[in-house]
């Protein structure tokens, strides 16, 4: 079933390595934990209970969050929706970036298409990657009820200044929501020290866990209405939705499995994050450097990436088109096309042709990034 | 890890017993299909994608569902949400039954509470277990949008005549949604004949599949408006949801290896069907006979339970305290309360007792049921 001769530069999308302990912790599950969760009273279900409320203080305890609750869900992009129509209210206003995924923007659009928010997209500073918290303090109003960032860019590796960010947020006790979906397991994160209310993970990226578990992370004293209704197995009589965190925002039962290997994921993140973020850098750094030196390569990767990803163009052609030919001439897998983030692209003017993004992961290789850097100067080489 | 002398009662909460080759379909995900499906163009994506594109096949396959689509979710409530938020119009009417659980309760409060819908509550017919087609033809006004019936009660197994409400449904032409929660893989289900538009399934349960899944089947021709939005790797320039299904109640990444449970859960079941349904039978027939021989005893087992089910409760004690004495001082799992289901109980006259609840599973034998008879004669005779 493994395609194993291929080289996998999708790692932005999803880690294609997922350590054995993490693996192990799924089957552990399968195996003796199958019990489901905060439903029943039993050893059984207590032990799974158990389980979960182990892997929730790990996750506040890797996020910085001290005080606060941590929200499984199906994906990030049901943590971030949680997140934005629990908080936002009739007649808000909202600031967010043009560098955002379509499962902030989407959820935002809908909003202002209902008339329920307006909406401030910022773009970056002229000749930077990133916004500053100097345009959100000249973009916040009264009404402002919100402001999202998305941390590190899917399409460039673009860092947003979330610390700043977070410190005027606070002046003006505006909560913000921090996407950090391509950041959690990439670069440290202290949602306390760095003034972030709530943060959206997507664990089967940076921390290598498997999909189908989402986690948003929410300091204490913000509420939360929900946007999904159900059985929390805590307060059964009442007919409508219990209004605590997190069982408010997490109706039925729960991906136990996944959950599970959270414990595994963080803890194999924190013994490898050193030397793999080296390496990321390294071979990023590496592969933007030599694709340079090739005549007709546009290279979009962000000046304060902290590596890994690795987008580039190649004059006349496609991004699809050179993605294709990678996969189908050379084994290598990249992505091409939009990555979910239109308004980063027409920010970038790539609308039309999209970008091919390499993201590189835990098992690239030196060799690896050597074939892709020789495969697009031969690409270059026969148009 | 393994608390593996206690007896798993609580099947009708999670099935405990996760076949090898189920297991064996989420590692082979987890080690060699790690990409994300429908994202990217690349090989390892379209490997990925098949397996989810086959995972939809399986299903509509196993529901009957000619034409139609099959979306994927965290689990079942979500999917109910999907069907409900989805189909629901501001001033429409549901029929639903004082058997339904808190997932699909809980959105219909919710939307009534919002003067959304109005909302009508049928209970079984005196005597019997079950609502019958009259009752809901009677209860049908000129605004109703929806049934959604419970194809087996979570608490006492009742089953309802879904194919003759099915024919009522499509003679005024109003879409019927079946919570199958507790029904898929124990009973057979045939969409197309039964007359039901939208099913909903919790493959932890009856397919034996891990939890982190949650099925809708929706049949072709049924609009449903999205309540989460996000990327679908779909038209993904527009800033507006995409309206197609499945992609529309799908944001973000899909749990792939719950998925790719999926095709090994179906086969298993399909394999095994016959012989564990006449096994769940007779183990919970001969169980239900027992207690009953006991004095202090009263059985809300429904009478026409396909099995599986035995619930009960002893004279002068609290179901949660029943639950307590027989995990502590008998290693049995059960599971006591009101197990999310609130208009059930106080149909049942069991809102302050709750009930203890009794669901076997593929490996319940009949010592096990002999040692939970004899526990119940002990706290009988020790009261």
């Amino acid at each position: 079933m493994c395609l194993s001769f291929m080289i996998y530069f999708d790692n932005s999308a999803t880690t294609f390595y997922k350590p054995p302990s993490v693996i192990g912790a799924v089957n552990s599950s399968l195996k003796y934990l199958s019990a489901n969760p905060g439903r029943s009273g039993h050893s059984l279900s207590l032990k799974t209970a158990t389980l979960v409320h182990k892997a929730r203080i790990n996750v506040a305890n890797f996020l910085g969050l001290e005080c606060g609750n941590v929200v499984f869900t199906l994906n990030c992009t049901h943590a971030l929706n949680s997140a934005i129509f629990g908080i936002v209210k009739k007649g808000g206003h909202i600031i967010t970036t043009c560098l955002e995924h379509n499962s902030v923007l989407r959820p935002l659009y809908e909003l202002k298409r209902g008339g329920i928010i307006d909406l401030t997209i910022l773009s970056p500073v002229s000749g930077t990657d990133f916004v500053t918290a100097k345009q959100v303090e000249l973009a916040k109003r009264q009404e402002t009820c919100l402001v999202i960032i998305n941390h590190i860019s899917n399409v460039t590796g673009a860092v947003q200044p979330i610390s700043e960010i977070g410190s005027i947020c606070k002046k003006y006790a505006i909560p913000l929501l921090v996407d950090g979906a391509q950041s959690v397991g990439y670069v440290d994160i202290d949602m306390g020290a760095m003034g972030i209310d709530m943060l959206t993970i997507a664990p089967h990226k940076g921390l290598h866990c498997p999909q189908g578990i989402g986690v948003l992370a929410v300091r204490e004293g913000l509420s939360l209405k929900p946007r999904i209704y159900g059985g929390t197995g805590t307060d059964s009589l009442s007919l409508y939705q219990p209004l605590e965190l997190p069982e408010s925002l997490e109706c039925g039962t729960l991906p136990t499995p996944a959950i599970a290997s959270l414990n595994a994921g963080i803890k194999w993140t924190l013994k490898h994050t050193h030397s793999n973020r080296e390496k990321l850098f390294a071979l990023s750094d590496f592969t933007t450097s030599e694709l340079k030196k090739i005549s007709g390569i546009k290279i979009y990767t962000a000046t304060n990436s902290v590596g890994g990803i690795v987008s580039f163009n190649i004059k006349g052609l496609h991004s699809m088109d050179i993605a294709d030919i990678l996969n189908n001439d050379y084994n290598i897998c990249v992505r091409g096309g939009l990555h979910c983030a239109p308004l980063m692209h027409k920010f970038l003017g790539t609308m039309e042709s999209g970008i091919v993004r390499a993201s590189f992961g835990f098992e690239t290789t030196f060799g690896d990034v050597n074939s892709l850097i020789k495969a697009v100067r031969n690409i270059t080489h026969n148009i």
